[in-house]
């Protein structure tokens, strides 16, 4: 299916090609928005932590089930691999400064150039779901 | 800009209409996944939590600054308000139970008949991010 989805910005990181996303989340980065979506930062300074939604622009087809970076083989919706039916990614990054249009950022797992298709405030209630258990 | 995605279930839920997000979280539901996607639940049972990608498919149009549920005014981009430039949902669940394709979840804030675009398990590294203030 096709969904209807506005670019809101776009990743500025020293990470120009796909790498190890664990390396990349130990530095910063910035999301520079789209002017016509400025707006829609009011008051994005009171949270330290937000959801960032991106595309995964770079993926291409997918495995329902296949071997991960680390560990044993796992169906797709068991794993955290770009190629996916619905190439959306999320991860949750710490608001460094929001200056005008543009959020530095530490923890994106996104490289140069990725559109953003979205910004939620991280909350507890919603994300951690009482998270006893992870990967 | 169109997002090629893939609807690879649907939500069953007791609530059949959008209601207090807060609620929906206490109740369990169910997501039925399409036939042809099923093989990517492999391994799926060693999760105890997924982040699940949904669309806000019943939500028109948006606000770039607006009255939030609870609180202030703010940003669209700091508010987790369903009417978005892109209509995309996140949301960590408890996985209770898999059973061939129907995955028993609690903490699921989806209406009955919710297109679900994506399954992801939850990654204290990804998601959390060292969070220690939230909303």
């Amino acid at each position: 299916m096709m969904l209807e989805v506005r670019k809101i910005g776009e990743v500025k990181s020293r990470f120009k090609e796909p790498g190890d996303p664990y390396e990349m989340r130990q530095y910063e980065s910035e999301i520079i928005i789209e002017t016509e979506f400025v707006d829609g930062l009011y008051k994005i300074e009171d949270y330290k932590h937000l959801q960032i939604i991106f595309h995964f622009h770079q993926s291409v087809g997918y495995k329902l089930i296949g071997p991960r970076r680390y560990g044993p083989e796992r169906g797709v919706f068991a794993s955290r691999s770009p190629k996916r039916p619905s190439p959306i990614a999320v991860t949750t990054v710490e608001l460094i400064e929001r200056k005008d249009n543009v959020l530095r950022v530490k923890g994106l797992d996104a490289i140069d150039g990725t559109p953003v298709l979205d910004s939620k405030p991280y909350s507890h209630e919603i994300d951690k779901n009482k998270v006893e258990r992870s990967i």
